[in-house]
């Protein structure tokens, strides 16, 4: 089997660690692996398969090698700036910013939704957001099934979806990474806001399900919202279908589909929660149930691990995609 | 001015305690106080207004004396119990629990939503479910304005909710008060669950907000969340209007109202969020912003804290109400 040489810029950030952790615990097919950071963390040593590499510093040329694919995990303006430079090397970028999300030209990939959406990349292929990733993965089989129509977003998001400073304004009741103290607190607020009231978050939930759905038609807002918990992202979505429907089938429906599990046994008091799908790479859906207040109504209950299948998980799932396609 | 002799049933508990201490801050006019808890509690000494007053338990005769006005929050099984109790002595009840809410005899009352209300007790006003009585307040100018059709709650509440049982799991990581960890983690459950599939607590929400606002025809539907956070409930508030807004109308509407603090300027990073209301008896709206995904949508982020305005601040006004109105 062919192996790969692999780039993952970001290297010493918490998306970054994790996708090193997933390349090895899926037996990625890497040759030779290559880790890039700013100047400010380069020289660092970390270990990958038993072995110690020590991170370089980003550059321009860092690519100018024989590398097959770069993950870039190190926020927009990294992206922005060097992702071109690995692109003209002929590096397939898998990038987890959102600055190239929205680009037509520009495949939002996640592999059990839009797997085809690979073959269309042009050097470039986007992670979508955290919490777009989970909420598509579990509206996927029910839009095919039933048409969605509309989406109402409200989501309960950890901070480890701001890294390693997140975790540390909430383990140490600091006001640095967010705007006010998150310990023991809820701040309606992700990302800069734009004129129209919503936050660039709630935008990109929006923006990119429509994106991945390939489905224009369908309406949707959002309210995102950061809460003191580490690790997991919870989101209650209220939809409204097209097509009437059976709860019962609409549970078979989920079950039966890749990547999802159903956690919905509520006499045993069994609801997905982030303390239980913290390290795990499926999306977890429960408390569905019909919503009487609109025809053909549903809500449900959507938990994942926002690093692992928000983030690193779902990149290096969309590499494993391109290297079955052959690309 | 006339005093009133006044009893609190579950005067040791956290809600009990809030309006011992909400009587103190308002003056409320009382001549004798007599404070009842459990067998388990009785014997307690408590402070109110620097003097030093000794719980007693409370038993089926604690009424027969010259009590006009008994605050009961102990509980559902001890307002079921007792209530009656105190109502054959001619004591006016103002009950925290959720057992007579929706009692058509039994006033819901929220003093700035349905104040007239109180007028047609028959010994009984019942304090409406915590999220309930902070989205009520906020709802009730946009109703009277724009009639509001149809409502979806998503509901990040604190741990005090439950008292100080729900404090004591979040602060030391326990598995007592709820049925999983609530420490870095969020529960979807909030009171039992029903057949329906929901929760009583978004049962109560559903239902106590048709009644409180008068009228049935509003289609509501709810997701109840516990987040681990102290003291401040936050509901994510999803509005379709009947008619057209102009959004600086909503902003005016909701500003204007009694007991609403609007804090919405998100180029200051301003918005409702718990560590901000706790210890306030106002509901905190922001985030109001259009919902484009249907006609007139709109968006609200409403913050109180759960335990004054959520509860006894509520109560206290009710009773202040009483005395108004020479009941």
């Amino acid at each position: 089997m062919r192996k790969y040489n692999v780039a993952v810029v970001g290297a010493t950030g918490l998306v970054g660690g994790t996708i090193l952790k997933i390349l090895e615990e899926r037996d990625f097919p890497i040759e030779n692996i290559y880790l890039f950071s700013s100047k400010k963390s380069a020289g660092k040593a970390l270990e990958f398969r038993g072995r110690e590499y020590v991170v370089e510093e980003l550059k321009e040329d860092s690519f100018a090698r024989d590398i097959d694919l770069a993950f870039f995990a190190a926020g927009g303006s990294v992206s922005e700036r060097y992702a071109k430079y690995a692109v003209k090397e002929g590096v397939m970028v898998i990038d987890n910013s959102s600055i190239f999300r929205m680009d037509k030209d520009v495949p939002l990939v996640v592999p059990e939704v839009n797997p085809e959406e690979v073959e269309k990349g042009k050097g470039i292929i986007s992670n979508p957001n955290c919490s777009t990733i989970q909420s598509v993965v579990a509206l996927k089989p029910i839009h095919d099934r039933y048409k969605i129509k509309r989406i109402i977003f409200s989501t309960y998001q950890a901070v480890s979806g701001s890294g390693l400073a997140g975790l540390r304004d909430l383990e140490e009741g600091l006001v640095e990474c967010y705007p006010h103290k998150i310990q023991g607190n809820v701040i309606p607020h992700i990302d800069s806001f734009l004129d129209n009231g919503y936050s660039k978050e709630e935008m990109k939930m929006i923006e990119e399900t429509r994106k991945i759905l390939k489905d224009d038609s369908i309406r949707i807002t959002a309210t995102t919202v950061r809460i003191p918990v580490k690790y997991g992202h919870s989101v209650s979505i209220n939809l409204e279908l097209e097509k009437p429907f059976q709860l019962e089938d609409v549970y078979k429906v989920l079950e039966e589909f890749e990547g999802i599990i159903v956690k919905d046994d509520l006499s045993n008091n069994i609801y997905p929660m982030p303390l239980d799908v913290a390290g795990s790479d499926e999306v977890y859906v429960g408390r569905i149930r019909r919503d009487y207040s609109v025809e053909n109504g549903l809500n449900l209950w959507v938990v994942a691990d926002n690093i692992r299948k928000g983030a690193a998980t779902n990149a290096v799932q969309i590499a494993e995609l391109l290297i079955y396609k052959g690309k």
